[in-house]
């Protein structure tokens, strides 16, 4: 079958490879979408660095480089043990992940913290730019025929952005405001998924005209941060005090700086962002105003299930615009990730099919 | 009266100034002794930087340098307001925060973040290394006669302690482990505090002999950082998984380098400290473990009371072997911060009186 693998920095091929067979406990997928990820850009261009290398093969799948990339994938069951709901035909999204199930991380209900944490996708066993794959059945998740399949790859992503902004704890968002740094695919994601959860006071700093008239659809405000004084359009924004919480979608030093000075009193800096450069902290805005510095890594069971029940539940808005371009496996290179490369401004998210009769 | 006033860098003289007179909500106190803090010590090497410089002055105050040193102290009153249990003679331990009390911070009972922030000590109106000082009489917290004025003091930078710890939110500290960096004076008041709170697993990293020696009294292990793999030490004491929580009492990058590796999976990292050098975080481990970053700023009304309370209840253990001189006003520069300059790591605490008859 054909699957789109990393060789290496800047070459990805579509090659043939076997048709994976499931064990008892898989199910076997015939994947109809999947989206390309910041992350697998980033993988193109500076890889091998999520793929294992020849020197370090992934823990738990023993592979490494060529892999087959793609890990925002859903499809249709094709085969899969009895009794779970999956039967032939059945739309389902699937949660990624490779984790071990043992370590004590595991055990405690966080697997996303697996020390040996892998995904389809980068670490081995398939990926979703193929045309099949198998994985355990309990990470395939039934989409009721009345959803949009054509969007369901974007639960991934939104499941990203779903556990960041469960791990701010707030009991209510309605009554929070918040800066998003970086107005992009992953700044989108944490907009959807922020108005979904009931907030209404979601700015976001995003300096491409492009993408800054994209965000505007969705958020309450959209900042350019080369034209004007974010810090104080928030402060106007929150009666002098700051915005609780800052999602950092971005990445990039200048930006953090002006998130830091952004928040209230006590409050909430959220990276999601990967950083390429070192991460410099503000100490003394952190002192003065006891600030709060997370990390947020991927999702677990339990945010990945909520994830698509939101989506099923039609929580979601605005994912239809999330989708700017629709591409045949073949054309992965050029119209994938050559054009983030040269285009990226231009898109949020580009999807990727073997069925070419699905385009 | 007799004062030790902040002119400029390694500038501290020892001057006649006016007897502080009260106003109707004041207590006068009759200082009797004060602890040299780190950040006195830092003022004197680099200052003025928390006094205010002639081009700023405070915003509440509206004083600028010379102003008078020393924010930790206690005294007798020797004319109070009545009906606060304020007595002449009566032993006081002072609050020397100087908050405005309107802003939206102060009427949020968070006081410490009140925007015109200031110290007796550093910002004006007198300060603890003189002979007196006037202050809002809600300030004074009356001592026992049971309990060792002669310690007293020292509940001020145990209540910043009090405070950084309250921050962490943990309900249970018998069941959490500590990593703390740097066991000087501000390390030795986190070992206090949190073996006042029932924490039976503190790890002090402190690289040098003497204080490591004292910190050994106290801590439940002390780790040569320049000797020992301090990683590997914490892990092998928390089952493989790293400490809950570290304070970073150092302020240095090679530091937090190594307590954010020996933090188990979600821990937290409260930085105490201040730093001189950019704070790099690790962002690979910062993600990887979905750590929180922290910082603590001085204290409440809340933390000072009850830091208050635990000391007259003789809750903090160890507090005679912190006090590792006492000298008289005049030698302030000499005994003071010369020798602290020297022989920092010869010294805990330097505590300072005007009354010669209490040496």
């Amino acid at each position: 079958m054909k699957a789109a693998q990393f060789f290496g920095q800047k070459d990805v091929r579509v090659v043939d490879v076997p048709k994976p067979e499931p064990k008892d406990n898989e199910a076997l997928i015939d994947i109809e979408w999947c989206g390309i990820c910041g992350s697998d850009l980033h993988e193109y261009i500076v890889g091998p660095m999520t793929v294992p290398s020849k020197e370090r093969p992934h823990a738990i799948t023993g592979e490494s480089l060529p892999t087959t990339l793609g890990h925002e994938f859903c499809g249709r069951i094709v085969s899969a043990p009895t009794g779970l709901n999956l039967s032939p035909g059945q739309a389902v999204m699937v949660d990624p992940r490779i984790y071990c199930g043992n370590c004590p991380r595991c055990t405690a209900s966080t697997t996303h913290g697996c020390q040996k944490l892998g995904f389809k996708g980068y670490s081995g066993t398939g990926g979703g730019f193929s045309e099949a794959v198998a994985i355990d059945a309990k990470l395939c998740y039934p989409l009721p025929d009345a959803v949009d399949i054509r969007l369901a790859a974007l639960i991934e992503p939104l499941a990203v952005a779903w556990h960041a902004i469960g791990l701010c704890k707030f009991a209510d968002w309605s009554v929070k405001s918040v800066l998003i740094l970086g107005g992009g695919p992953v700044g989108i994601a944490h907009i959807v998924v922020l108005r979904a959860k009931g907030c209404r006071k979601i700015y976001v700093s995003e300096p491409t005209a492009a993408r800054a008239e994209h965000d505007k659809r969705l958020a309450d405000q959209v900042f350019n941060p080369i034209k004007e004084d974010i810090v104080a359009r928030c402060r106007e924004l929150t009666d002098g005090e700051g915005v609780d919480t800052v999602f950092d979608c971005a990445g990039m030093q200048k930006a953090l700086d002006v998130g830091m000075d952004a928040l209230k009193f006590k409050g909430l800096y959220m990276n999601v962002a990967a950083w390429e450069t070192p991460m410099v902290v503000p100490f003394a805005r952190l002192l003065m105003n006891e600030i709060t510095l997370k990390a947020t890594l991927a999702y677990d069971d339990k945010d990945f299930k909520e994830t698509v029940d939101a989506f099923v539940e039609g929580k979601f808005k605005g994912l239809e615009d999330m989708v700017t371009s629709r591409i045949y496996i073949d054309d992965i290179t050029t119209k994938g990730f050559e054009e983030l490369l040269n285009n990226k401004n231009q898109h949020i998210k580009i999807m990727v099919t073997t069925h070419k009769d699905k385009l």
